[in-house]
């Protein structure tokens, strides 16, 4: 995966010509600060930039033979900066909008793990992913999925990856590894699937990525002696220095910033700074993606809780880079390439000017869907396809309590005309296929822990098979909300007494719009802001984001998914969540 | 170059079980105090062990199942050490007797540049080199050679390695990168020789290794732009900064030790401690070697200069690792090589255990020569051989100036029945070709600033081209002391008033002894305890070790090589010292 771009011979004439002072450079950026992101320091010196690359950094003001000058007097010149973990999908967002919205915050590199598209839309989808991201703008480095689907038969996704396929897109050598391995419990427990997959990204030399979420003790130690390199799922800073320990690089993550401040103390107090450490952004939502970018906003929320400005920017410059085995990335100095973020100041982050590759960025247009399978074609559900059948006078019912860290509970509710009948508090969730068969059957179950709502929601972005995943307390506006979703060919939609509040159309694949980000943005704005009257939000853990990770069935703990609710961990998949029916007098 | 024998499925699948405490560890190290040397601190930590990798890390005395245990209470666990740059030929020893004092120090990776086998005997030399490294027992890493010999046109080696020759070493998966890259004037002018290797340095992905001694401005962006990555020729602390700030990954190294308190008080005071810094030996004679063996004295020199003991070990296992893209080396963690070295203390860094690959080292035996071949069959050489012709009655001489930094001088000597008579503090020194044609002659010219002699020196490990050397007040005791080391087929020789006080043969390739570490280091210890009398040493530059590099014409400044005074960056090659003669008053 070393790019070949910079051995051509005769660009590196010109730039040793040019650091000689035998001839111009390209262009010279001059008076800034440059940020010394290995030793720590700040240093006031000039670079000089000869097609892609750097030629020289040398003392203000030394050399004034230059093609172009860029004046940055006062101004801080750090490295490009590296994302070293995202799902473009989660922008909802094709490449080419998405490297626009980052680019120009500088950021210069990502790695990107295609899986939504993966699991939607198989191999064509990931052939689209690559050809997109080559286009973008951005450098995306694109990963091989690891898990399509998540939870092999606890859900069904669009497409199955076995270590066969997965072997073969290692293979290519525009894929740079191996994406987060989330299926731990395979991984532990040497399942033949996934021992294939990780000896698979073992083998290719390439990344094999982590998401070790909720991994400690022995746990951590096989998940990582199985060989796997990295994690981004951190939930403390006691599990980030958990993990560190255990040798693996960590993706920080700014997608779940109310961590971040126990995350920089803890990194802050670090003796020394390992070269383990990484920033990513996981997931942006469009809004989030289109007010703050990338992971220039991890590195700025970093800051803000504490970490020295030179350890969050050395986490996403020079500790990206030697994560990712790229000797051209990383610092500003010669014979490097000529990435370039030059920033206001080291609190806001906020870029003047972006170079890639000695270059003002330029972006690919916003490309057509290619036609990528969006939800299948179906008639229209009912709210009576939301209800569940049971003989009553009360069923004993299995439920998913709490938000991101789920568990099993258990209510005991009455049957009305044949169907049970939640209480108030309880949340439908129902998982409709929508990858093959048109007339699958939704599958539902009960969530605990969640308030109490007045609405549904609809979306086709649902962590990680993409199944339609609908979320109510009336029936009837969860057909409503579903309905929308499906004549939007996959989507966002809320709805409320009847009325639909909100909608985003994502056709491509379902998962992504070709609009641009600012588009994009302003409908998923309404849709956060329709769900907020629907539901009662309850930070850090109740929050819109909780609704596209409610079906990711790879995680511990119970999921809804398409087959029933999934708990692989344990083993368990229940069809129905009707654990006993038939009990007790007749309450109605 | 990323080694697959720690892929095989069988045995992660034994190292997730042994971490899971399914099955018992095949080594449990138990007791000790593990250096985590990314995060900077030391953590009470037991290591489990499976074959040759490390399957888990937990807290102490929690596990106890295992095949064997060693208990190492209160003793330091530490990443086995990597030298990040050396030449096993200046040990005098084959690789297998280089390993066994290394190894049992601590060492358990090294990077061998075998540009002296290179040198004097070719691709059959590179050839010996990788045999001898694969069953030493030590982890060498060998790189092509770029500069055979170091200065073309200047000096005559028994090989010429031009960037055909190169490119296909580097296209051999036992090549780890190209070595150093030592004529730095042909980088930065761009000569094709010079240019060709670098080109196929980089087009090889793999590590292009450098030697940048005296570089400074803009030569030394100049050397970094054209895509050469680290350096070993540190002069100073400022040249240290310098490098760093350049990009270069420094090989700080141990051969060089009064320059080490001032890069050790610049290092512990950086901010942030670079992944950039990494440690070598470059050269160790036998004694040495003996003594205190290899990169573990450059750890223990540097700590001793005030450098914390974690920056130190960091630069010797992580930073190294990383410069060496080797994902499974250089900290203690789960799914790495057990490769680890478990020292009594953080001041002596004497090593009490050692395992490579998760085993106590063995090694090969120290095998007889293959028969590379030692010098030139050739007649005696005379004392006249030593002589230079003028007509007189004066002659002006060019001379070459103090040891190690050498720059150009002249003196104007009488010319006595025919020959120049040096003045007594003017020290000869002659080269003689010794890899083809016996018939050639030595050329001969005049050191400076090296003090008064009483005898000669003679050898044939000489830099580096190892054309066969000597140095000499008297031309019978030079011509005494190259007899002898031409009848040992190569090696040391001191003579003087007609004797021969000490001789080391050398016959592999004259550059190497058969024999084991002990018996080389004795005879060592005797040549230099000989030279001690013979030459009036100063410190620290005019010391014993100045004799190897008095013909390393890649430098700056003049020096004395087979076909005369080279000083390749002033395109000047005398082919006698004699700038003028017949001049002046006949003072005979």
């Amino acid at each position: 995966m070393e790019p070949h771009d910079l051995d051509d011979a005769e660009l590196r004439d010109r730039a040793v010509a040019a650091a000689r002072g035998k001839s111009a450079f390209d262009l010279l950026i001059r008076g800034g600060i440059v940020a010394d992101v290995e030793c720590g320091e700040f240093r006031s010196l000039d670079v000089g930039v000869v097609g892609p690359i750097i030629a020289s950094v040398h003392p203000r003001h030394s050399r004034d033979d230059a093609g172009k000058t860029l004046e940055v007097a006062g101004l801080i010149v750090s490295p490009g900066l590296i994302d070293s973990h995202m799902h473009i999908e989660s922008s909802m967002v094709l490449p080419s909008a998405y490297a626009k919205a980052v680019v120009s915050r500088g950021v210069t590199t990502a790695v990107w793990d295609p899986h939504e598209f993966g699991n939607v839309a198989g191999l064509p989808g990931i052939q689209f992913a690559l050809d997109a991201a080559a286009e973008s703008g951005l450098r995306i480095l694109t990963l091989a999925p690891s898990c399509v689907p998540s939870a092999p038969g606890y859900e069904t996704a669009g497409a199955d990856f076995g270590p066969e396929t997965v072997s073969d897109l290692l293979n290519r050598p525009e894929i740079a590894g191996l994406a987060e391995v989330m299926d731990m419990s395979g991984v532990i427990a040497r399942e033949s699937r996934l021992r294939g997959i990780v000896q698979a990204g073992l083998q290719s030399g390439k990344l094999v990525c982590g998401h070790a979420r909720g991994l400690d003790g022995s746990s951590l130690q096989a998940y990582a002696a199985a060989g796997v390199q990295s994690d981004h799922e951190i939930t403390s800073a006691s599990d980030l220095r958990a993990k560190l320990l255990a040798g693996l690089t960590i993706e920080l993550r700014g997608s779940h910033p109310h961590l971040l401040p126990e995350c920089a103390k803890a990194l802050q107090s670090l003796t020394e700074f390992p070269s383990t450490i990484t920033l990513c952004t996981d997931d942006v939502f469009p809004d989030e993606l289109e007010e703050k970018g990338g992971v220039n906003e991890t590195v700025r929320l970093l800051v803000s809780s504490g970490l020295s400005p030179i350890r969050a920017l050395r986490a996403a410059t020079a500790n990206a880079a030697i994560r990712l085995g790229r000797r051209d990335l990383g610092i500003i100095a010669p014979g490097r390439r000529a990435d370039i973020a030059i920033f206001r100041d080291l609190e806001r982050f906020e870029a003047v000017h972006v170079l890639c590759n000695g270059r003002r960025p330029s972006f690919g247009t916003v490309a057509e869907s290619n036609g990528l399978a969006p939800v299948s074609d179906r008639g229209r559900l009912e709210p009576k396809d939301f209800e569940i059948t049971a003989t009553g006078p009360t069923a004993r019912v299995a439920t998913i309590d709490k938000p991101r860290f789920t568990s099993w509970s258990e209510r005991r509710v009455p049957v009305i005309n044949g169907h049970l009948k939640p209480d108030d508090d309880m949340l439908r969730i129902a998982v409709i296929h929508r990858h093959g068969n048109p007339r699958t059957r939704p599958r539902v179950g009960f969530l605990t822990g969640w308030g109490r709502w007045d609405g549904a929601f609809a979306t086709t972005v649902s962590h990680d098979s993409h199944n339609l995943t609908v979320f109510g307390s009336r029936t009837t506006d969860m057909a409503l909300a579903a309905n929308t979703a499906i004549e939007s060919r996959g989507g966002l939609a809320v709805a409320s007494s009847g009325k639909v509040l909100a909608n985003l159309p994502l056709p491509v694949a379902g998962l992504v719009s070709t609009g641009p980000v600012s588009e994009v943005a302003a409908s998923f704005r309404k849709v956060r802001a329709a769900m907020d009257n629907v539901a009662d939000w309850r930070p850090p853990y109740l929050v819109f984001k909780a609704l596209f990770g409610a079906t990711l069935a790879c995680n511990p703990g119970p999921h809804q998914t398409d087959l029933g609710i999934a708990d692989p961990a344990e083993g368990v998949l229940l069809v129905s969540p009707i654990v006993e029916d038939g009990i007790g007098e007749n309450v109605g």
